[in-house]
């Protein structure tokens, strides 16, 4: 029967594609903590600034975890004086009011919680320089905050840093169609970059769940990856320039719109994936590709993690250039979507199911690739049943059903996050180890991810915070990441939660070096404190 | 007349492409200076060394031009003592011998000649780990070099410096076929990885004319473009791990296999492009693409630049993701290769040359996307004439119109080389002013280059070397260069022979914060020394 469905597609004109009609509406996947209600759990979340202080001085603080935050250093406190200052080179945009703070100081998640009283908000370059520059000689800490969409507590205050918001610097400066290279200030939130993009026959390099209000300065602060680095690669590779702010409020301008430009060191590169630990990236120019004439989504489910595999392998040398996603979500994900947020699966039940995508300029021949891939993988059963679509909804639909994941995961309990770079042929042996060492400690053991870039999200919840079941998952999903020679974090970065495991993927001779820079450009360490390098260092 | 060829090809049959036979057998392009013969040009070249040095006493040596070095800084010399050092750990790949130190002392264009004594060859990380540690303690300066193949003097010793071979570091480490993840030491010369690759269904994500000699090692030191680069993207992309031995012998290791790793900065990133100034590159992982199964080359004439540019805009629409290349050349560049290489031209006389490249999955998709492309140039009148080629030799050898301009320029006289990166529009209009400005004073202005990453190769060759030519090019190229917001070495680099122009491209504060950088890591500044930052840099 299950395959009936593929078959059913296959035998239909090349051009009239099969498409599932089971979906209900896909929602706008909105990542403000304000559209999340700010109750959920509240009580779950690490609590550091005032009340944090106290629990420091009853010495059963966060010191008591490695994710914790250290206690607060030095820096001095916002007078009176200092707001003047701000409210005078900002006026109006100098926010001091404890509600319009409130969600600034608390990640998405809520799994961090600051205390900071001020939040500037820029619109210009020069509005940055002079704001770092008046810190940094007035010893202040300094939180710069994107869309506050970071998974790892990177975007949030962990004390009372002032919060420099970039949502104001959201002004396209620039496009070039020829060349396909967009300028534009950090603020700039990417799904509005997509859309004015879309209308000039071009897309983002990148993509991904939180696109409705992640900013492009923090994905680039954060070198983010998602949905389309299988076909696009990594920011390292599609930012062409960067104008960043320095600690001292130097301007440091690397913001070239070439594709190629060898002409000394490549300085924007420290800055990508820096989680502005190491300066306030303020504009981006970025190479887009053409807007692909032809998109088609299938979800297919597979019974074995190794069929899996080979349906991957098949995938990469059948559609070749015209692949641009293979993603994952395991049966655990698809029950909790089907609980949570009233997604039908829109296959039949199966251990594993696969998101593949093709972008390509020609619909017959991407369609004629697409069908051999399909009959081939049905001929060696590779897969168990699919559906495929073709048109704009469904697509988007389908897609849902993987970017979704995170959102129904927040729903399910408190959330222990991980976010794995493993061998592809590797990546779901974790789980299962993991599933199998906890037991019914966990509510729920889940995985979903980026196979094309052998990435896993292993997700563990569990009904409230639970230190016991928190301690059989770390630090063993970290030994067992590094017995791979993986990364214990490929694309959300180490913010505040993470911080401390840096050596299980890089050695101390290397995070010696990273301690070497940030005090060679942050010499007082007003940026970000807290975050990305881990608290022994020097 | 000259829209037959064309139109003959269309009306075959779709697989059965039109291909020229009038080429010679493609020559294998051998870029060591050994093969050139030593007598080439002797006398245009900058000298330094003993010689140098005399010249110095006498104030009219290199320090009159920007390009020349400075005199040479306090290092030790070479003594006894270090020799037998070295000979102990590296015993027989000691190089002290005159007669073979002579190739490695001189770069391939001629143009700069060193006077170091010897040669060091290792085989092991540890090998140059023991070399730096001694060197940096020793204040001895070290010059890295590869396959010597670098076009700005950055690979060749300026005066006495110990060079430091990474020839015999040619062991292919590992090579992941799922992931397609290749890690292997930095003295694997291009070409070689490239047929290692070939036979595993991979590619190499770069290629370039110097292929049969350069290394991997001295590609990612010097950030190589080259001709994939339209497609697979930069090297700050695609190469995912680096070893590198720093100034003090520390071995940095970032050789990691994962396509994601955000956990803290990305510190290789710094080395890419760095020419061999902030340490040495031991091992490389890279990113190689799935090897094409179907690989189409056209040559095609246009009348104007504007329509050659129109033709690269319908290129990007309708061949779309398996375009791999868009490169051209100018009728001076066909006049050098007639004359000096007697490759006739395989079309008819044009002002402007293009070579296309696509690669894909499918050889009937892509023969329809050429075919739809060319008959729609064909119907606005964007191209004048124009060859097909799908078989290996024919694509070789119309590859080879392109490849060989640099070789073709070596023959016709002392050659001035400029690297320019412009907006595309604009490539052309340098080469169209320069040619105006000098006159009958060049014997011959060509440009060339890779219009799909608006990198131009504009050359000027004249008899002999001239100063007064030289004034009428310098500082112009780089002023008008700077108008535009282009860089002055788009892939080429700095090293020797450009350091001192950098401020055409980057301001004074990046450049301060580079020198900071080459600090940090090399104190003593033993590594490479006088390439890349500019003389006046603290």
């Amino acid at each position: 029967r299950l395959k009936t469905k593929l078959q059913l597609y296959m035998s239909n004109e090349k051009q009239c594609w099969f498409a599932s009609s089971r979906f209900v509406e896909p929602m706008p996947l909105k990542l403000s903590p304000v559209a999340l209600g700010s109750s959920f759990l509240p009580n779950s979340s690490l609590q550091f600034g005032a009340g944090a202080r106290k629990l420091h001085a009853e010495g059963n603080g966060p010191k008591s975890s490695p994710a914790a935050a250290p206690d607060r250093l030095p820096f001095s406190r916002v007078t009176q004086e200092d707001l003047a200052f701000f409210k005078k080179i900002l006026p109006g945009r100098t926010i001091t009011d404890p509600d319009l703070l409130e969600s600034s100081n608390v990640d998405w998640l809520k799994s961090v919680k600051g205390s900071s009283e001020v939040m500037l908000r820029p619109q210009t370059t020069e509005d940055v320089s002079q704001i770092l520059s008046y810190c940094n000689s007035r010893n202040l800490a300094v939180n710069p905050q994107g869309g506050n969409t970071g998974l790892t507590g990177g975007s949030v205050p962990v004390y009372d840093e002032i919060i420099l918001s970039t949502a104001l610097m959201n002004k396209i400066l620039a496009f070039d169609s020829i060349s396909g290279i967009l300028t534009c200030q950090a603020g700039c939130v990417l799904e509005n970059l997509s859309l004015y993009l879309e209308k000039r026959d071009h897309i983002m390099p990148l993509d991904l769940g939180a696109k409705g209000s992640c900013q492009i300065g923090g994905n680039v602060a954060t070198n983010a990856g998602g949905l389309r680095l299988l076909r696009y690669g990594s920011l390292h590779g599609t930012v062409l320039g960067l104008e960043v702010v320095l600690a001292d409020g130097r301007v440091l301008d690397c913001l070239t719109t070439l594709r190629k430009d060898n002409t000394g060191y490549d300085l924007k590169q420290l800055f990508i994936g820096s989680e502005g630990t190491l300066g306030v990236i303020t504009a981006v120019s970025i190479l887009c590709p053409r807007r692909p004439t032809s998109v088609n989504v299938v979800f297919l489910g597979c019974e074995t993690f190794e069929q899996l595999l080979k349906t991957f392998q098949l995938c990469r040398g059948m559609l070749g250039e015209i692949l641009s996603a293979f993603e994952f979500l395991d049966s655990e994900c698809m029950r909790l979507l089907n609980t949570h947020l009233r997604l039908p699966n829109p296959i039949s039940d199966c251990p594993f199911y696969v998101v593949i995508e093709t972008s390509g300029s020609d619909p017959s021949h991407d369609g004629e690739k697409l069908h051999n891939f399909l009959e081939e993988a049905m001929a060696c059963s590779l897969v168990n049943d699919g559906t495929v679509a073709t048109e704009e909804t469904k697509i988007k639909a389908l897609w849902s059903m993987r970017e979704r994941v995170t959102e129904a995961l927040t729903h399910d309990g408190f959330t222990y996050k991980y976010d794995i770079s493993l061998p592809v042929e590797r990546i779901y042996q974790l789980v299962t180890d993991m599933r199998e060492r906890l037991g019914d400690r966990a509510k729920s053991v889940v995985g979903y991810g980026h196979i094309g870039d052998g990435n896993l999200h292993l997700n563990i919840t569990s009904p409230a915070k639970d230190p016991a079941l928190l301690a059989a998952i770390e630090p063993f999903v970290y030994e067992w990441t590094a017995s791979c020679q993986g990364s214990i974090s490929a694309e959300h970065g180490l913010g505040l939660k993470k911080r401390n495991y840096i050596y299980y993927s890089k050695n101390p001779q290397t995070v010696a070096l990273m301690g070497n820079i940030k005090a060679m450009l942050d010499p007082k360490g007003i940026l970000n404190p807290y975050k990305t390098l881990p608290d022994n260092l020097k």
